[in-house]
């Protein structure tokens, strides 16, 4: 048997964690040979309900699950892991601005951050699911000055997936059939879904789609899968969050499909002109661990000017909570 | 690529399903190169809610995930399944007695037997996991004249792992290290979790532990495991149900490995003295998809006690329910 990994998640008893953890045990993210140790991350009030969601974990007698850490103390969380799942953020409550939203999880992403950067193994894969996304993979990284910036992604595969699932809906073909799209900006609303590139069973997916279809359905339906989710099941999306985390986190791992690539939100280099040091979701292909922005792609004014507005709201973001940078 | 089978869940927008469903599409319940239609059924009030469901389930734009049809109606929801978990059934409402509970289930589930027997191939596995599962099972294998009575099971497994989680917890091994646990009877309070032919890495459990312990710590907590799960989460368990069906289901698929057994509980033949016709918890193999109850095991006064104790429930419950069958 291997050696365990040690993988970390915040927000461990809340819903997208609940999704998240049973399927990292089951062996889905690095396979069925590779045992885990999971180090589970709560806010304090939140203590009793891990204890519940630990006897379940224990119920299922995972062959794969050597040992359960749990705590309210990141620093004692993110001790010598390997992985680390950023699922736990505050919600936006009632009568909050988004500016405050911001400002309390800049705040979370700061102490996890320094934790980190005190804690974890040198080459901890960091994925921040908990929104904002982006911005709060930006403060932790920028809290973590002994770790490199290479460490930090935030996700956008879950709205990559929602793309290709539109896409292949849309052709009637099955989401294997559907390749090379991406996803470019902040995960928001405004994202840009991008299909210029994408193929359909080898075809340029704009030969067989409508290019109206692609701007008046595909782009908003994406943009606003989220809330319609909340409003189909009253509740918002979490195994699909699950899905998504533990595919960008697996491909980070394991690298991209030849020929194909994913989208994933990382520090910028400056590519596409996208301002140096945000956290910006490109189309990037994955080998041996290392995370490479897929360089040369024709972009038009039109996707230029989509891409722009959502590295606009990102920069606006920073600003906001600079003083934590 | 194989030709898809088809694999039906009730309850379909329900918490276990919402647990269950991603992981049956991730390939979880038989291998990654096995892909699946997923017939999906749900109360007409909760259609909306399936929808949402259904939309993340497509959002995660699995490879595996051929086909999903919902429905609330069962005979659609069970045409041409291959596998059925049966996890839907109604709760106890307020002020509800355990007599009515057992009554309008056993109306959901004569109902549901009578559409397997019409609609289900011939050789449909049915895993019953909604309470009570074992009569539920009983009512829904008797409307079902058509099908054989081994294509009906309710599930155990979940106090099986249960059990083994305790035994291993206990003596500080990995649930690995624990063979040959089982539990005798209704999936409920009376359950008798038996380790009185448990090893321990080849050793007899009960050489390892007090049978103090297994007698007033290990049998209680197994039995009331599950209101446990509800105070420390505040809800009740799921993704260890989950977890449970896809193995219950699994294994009776692929088989049991080399001198292990599982528990199920399937149609009593009159093992072990157990009434006939029961659908009763025991210890078994499985072979090619055959279930066989494990014969010939010594079984104490302790233990055959215990047993009399879960299979009186048992013919309560059918009695409750008789003008059904």
């Amino acid at each position: 048997m291997k050696t365990p990994v040690d993988i970390a998640v915040t927000g461990a008893a809340g819903q997208i964690s609940y999704s998240l953890l049973f399927r990292l045990a089951a062996g889905e993210f690095l396979g069925d040979d590779q045992p885990i140790n999971l180090h589970l991350l709560e806010i304090t009030a939140a203590m009793p309900a891990l204890e519940g969601v630990v006897m379940e974990l224990n119920d299922c007698a995972y062959p794969l699950l050597n040992r359960i850490i749990t705590t309210d103390d990141p620093k004692v969380a993110f001790d010598n892991i390997d992985y680390a799942f950023l699922v736990g953020a505050r919600p936006r409550g009632k009568g909050m601005e988004r500016k405050d939203l911001l400002q309390c999880n800049a705040e979370i992403f700061s102490v996890q951050g320094k934790a980190l950067d005190e804690a974890a193994n040198k080459n901890v894969k960091v994925l921040v699911t908990g929104n904002p996304a982006n911005t709060n993979a930006l403060i932790a990284m920028n809290n973590a000055p002994n770790l490199k910036p290479e460490n930090f992604t935030a996700m956008t595969m879950l709205d990559h997936n929602r793309t290709i699932n539109q896409l292949a809906e849309k052709s009637g073909v099955k989401a294997t059939d559907v390749k090379n799209v991406m996803v470019w900006g902040n995960h928001s609303s405004t994202q840009y879904p991008d299909i210029h590139h994408a193929k359909i069973r080898g075809q340029d997916a704009l030969s067989l789609v409508e290019n109206d279809w692609f701007v008046n359905e595909l782009i908003p339906t994406v943009q606003q899968r989220g809330a319609a989710i909340i409003k189909a099941r009253g509740q918002s999306s979490a195994a699909s969050a699950a899905t998504a985390a533990i595919k960008q986190m697996r491909t980070w791992a394991l690298g991209t499909a030849e020929g194909d690539w994913v989208s994933m939100a990382v520090p910028s280099d400056g590519s596409y002109g996208i301002e140096e040091g945000l956290i910006y979701s490109f189309p990037v292909t994955v080998s041996h661990g290392e995370i490479s922005i897929v360089q040369g792609l024709d972009v038009n004014e039109f996707s230029l000017e989509k891409m722009r507005i959502s590295e606009q709201e990102l920069h606006e973001e920073k600003e906001a909570i600079k003083h934590l940078l």
